[in-house]
């Protein structure tokens, strides 16, 4: 497919998902919030602009670029279960304690440390060439000399299961679905290779889930299927994925040799938990969040560097501005999100108790570029409520209150159980293309939209942190 | 950079350079040509038309993207001096001889054969970071257990003379020019080794010549100068080049260790000629030219598999249509172009003596996206007569004639000796993302943009050929 192609399919898919998830018209929020409620939110005006000027023009303008710069820089990749993510974890206190900031607690849980060895993939015919790859998440490794087999090309998971288990056993399956929505596509990459297992196959590879490469592989996690053979799973790039599937058109036999090496063991990483104390109820929270580890191939600049610092930043604002909110402002660094929420899983048991007190929990994990507004789940009036603050964003263009049940990744733990929650909703039309990729990198950050991230992020927080009311349930 | 900053100066680019190209007012041109000329060049529009029809709706619908397909698919990669090269020669040969178009003449000459061998780049201070790269062109190797050096990073040649030779004896220049356009830029590639070693340095790197990247690195070619020591030459990508100039920026010291292997012989290859004969005047030639040859990384799909097949189209296309012009349509299918324009070289001195019959050359290898028009090198009376041309293209929007004395690669060779010529403009903004990367491959090319272009080459060719004057000098 042409890239002018992948653009109108893109462009497509962002106008109908925009179009899918217009806010409803909340023609009952006058009257679910009161005028007071919103001639109180109203009265915001002037701390939001307050905390514009200081991220904008003021001290912290180009603060949250500069900090994700070093950060990255100076440890790059961050794989869950590793020592430079833990070495990560320790300089983000310490950055944080520098800001005179105190309440820093960390927790620990154990976590999955997939370490990617040789990866190689030739095909041999019908003629030769290298195919680039990246092994997915706990992927299996082939025995030394490599699987060597047919390719069998499926574009989902019907046309596979068409096929006659004698089509697809002994082979190598290739799924080659064509990008239309990340939620939608990822399902080939996490079920695939347990899908092409219970029918016999040997290996399985995905089209990488994208819209657009320049030959990229991306790679992500995935999951087996205990009842079924745990066979070795990779992406490789859409170009070679639509070659492959040409051939196969053809009538073409294609045979690969397919050789990965990894290590899997368990390690213990940790959650990191600030705490900027409420001045009225600290016991009530409100939760700014980020992961702190990435993928392995990449900086993790973009997935999740940036989402990491406007959560490190909001309470560091606040501080420095002497804005001490009625609630608790929290922020947490996720860990081990990438291998499966696997940090925020473990925070969710541990503090089920107390989740009572979690008034309204965020999370940035689709990039930090221009901030949109938010993707916001909670009842009609906890809805209601936050459209109303980000009418205080008009000026930026940061209004829009898109509705999710599941916004977020690492929240969603937290928010199927009821609990109001937001992710930041941002231009991030291009995400797919650098994300889980060695594309994942400073180059695709921007000091300036950081910077209007950081303020809207930082600014929201406060004012929900702060209002008369909590966010219903 | 951010890739939105990128994405302004490559714009900036485009319309700087578009707006200093506007090709002048031809106010004289009515009176050079006079109106029987212009009623004259008026009338092709009946050819054009049938041409257009043929292609876009026609038998010929797809064809150029098909057969493109078929073989970059079947060959992929065609390297100077390999025989997968020679090969897709003999193809190309055979597919035209379908056509029962005979006169196909093939020139041999000498040609480099370098061919990469192991290429690895380890950061080892301030960390341990892997670094993609792709050795130029001729590279020299390192030893087997690699150079480890310092690196000195400069953004242009005034900043590395500004360098004392101590600064520089020993250590890794890598060069990190902003791409501002290909032309300006690429002598740091093709420069930037020899210009390391004057100073001492013991290997060269550079930013790739790329306005856009997801870790890229772009390959290329590269001259050494024979006073001074050959030193290892490779590519890294925008990201690395971008990170190793932050650290650098911050006074921290950076080593390197950079292991490259390569061999490096002389081959046969072949010029590939063929005509479809004028009707009344067979000694005089309008020339359309691509280049065959690739660089081992990608597919050689949009450099030059896009200008060679619509090359090979404009003849196949007249004899289908009975189309016979007064002068011989030449096709010629450039080898070794990469390394140098070898076969170009090599064709001009062969045919000198007969350069005179040469009445216009034209070359696609700047992509075969939407045309646009001709960049045009000759007399005003020359940019006259194929703007009158253009005007046929209106509909289509392909009337614009860009002012150039050195369009094309190939054919460069040809026009700095007072010959008329022109390369396909066209709607080429994203080319430098995939140029000589392993992105050059179908998923960058149309189906509808490559029937656009063949219709337009072969009928401005048709039109050139067969008119009742000679393109002057």
């Amino acid at each position: 497919m042409s890239f002018y192609t992948q653009i109108l399919i893109t462009l497509f898919i962002i106008f109908a998902s925009e179009a899918k998830f217009l806010p409803k018209k909340c023609n009952s929020c006058k009257a679910l919030l009161g005028d007071d409620l919103i001639k109180e939110i109203a009265s915001y005006e002037n701390v939001k602009n307050e905390i514009f000027k200081y991220v904008l023009e003021g001290d912290f303008k180009s603060k949250t670029y500069d900090e994700l710069e070093k950060f990255v820089d100076k440890f790059g990749a961050r794989p869950s279960g590793s020592q430079v993510l833990e070495d990560s974890i320790d300089y983000m206190i310490q950055l944080t304690r520098e800001e005179e900031i105190n309440d820093i607690v960390t927790e620990e849980l154990e976590v999955p440390h997939w370490i990617r060895g040789t990866e190689k993939i030739t095909m041999l015919e019908p003629r030769v060439k290298e195919i680039d790859l990246l092994g997915l998440g706990r992927s299996v490794t082939t025995p030394p000399e490599g699987i060597t087999a047919e390719v069998v090309v499926v574009k989902n998971f019907e046309e596979l299961s068409e096929l006659s288990n004698k089509d697809v056993d002994g082979k190598i399956v290739l799924y080659d679905p064509i990008f239309t929505s990340y939620g939608e596509t990822v399902v080939y990459r996490t079920q695939g290779a347990a899908r092409a297992a219970e029918k016999g196959a040997v290996a399985s590879l995905v089209r990488s889930i994208a819209p657009f490469s320049i030959n990229s592989p991306h790679t992500g996690s995935q999951t087996y299927n205990e009842n079924f053979e745990k066979i070795p799973a990779a992406a490789i790039s859409l170009e070679d994925a639509d070659l492959l599937r040409r051939i196969y058109n053809r009538g073409e036999k294609i045979v690969l040799n397919m050789t990965m090496s990894s290590t899997y063991e368990s390690k213990t990483s940790r959650n990191t938990i600030i705490d900027l104390k409420g001045r009225d109820n600290p016991e009530k929270l409100v939760i700014v969040s980020g992961h702190i580890d990435s993928w392995d191939v990449g900086q993790g600049a973009m997935d999740d560097g940036g989402g990491l610092f406007v959560s490190w930043a909001a309470p560091v604002i606040m501080k420095r501005l002497n804005l001490r909110p009625k609630r608790t402002v929290r922020s947490i660094f996720w860990t081990a999100e990438e291998l499966g929420l696997i940090g925020a899983y473990a925070y969710e048991e541990k503090h089920r108790n107390e989740s009572h007190n979690i008034n309204f929990i965020m999370e940035s994990d689709e990039g930090t570029f221009t901030p949109l507004g938010l993707i916001v789940a909670g009842t009609q009036k906890a809805r209601c409520i936050i459209a109303e603050i980000l009418k205080l964003f008009k000026s930026i263009n940061a209004s829009t209150l898109v509705e999710s049940d599941s916004p977020g990744s690492d929240i969603s733990v937290i928010i199927r159980n009821g609990i109001p929650g937001a992710s930041l909703h941002n231009a991030n039309e291009r995400y797919f293309w650098f994300h889980h990729t060695e594309g994942d990198t400073m180059n695709v950050e921007s000091p300036e939209e950081l910077d209007l991230c950081t303020a809207f992020w930082t600014a929201v927080t406060y004012i929900i942190a702060d209002i008369s009311v909590d966010i219903p349930r």
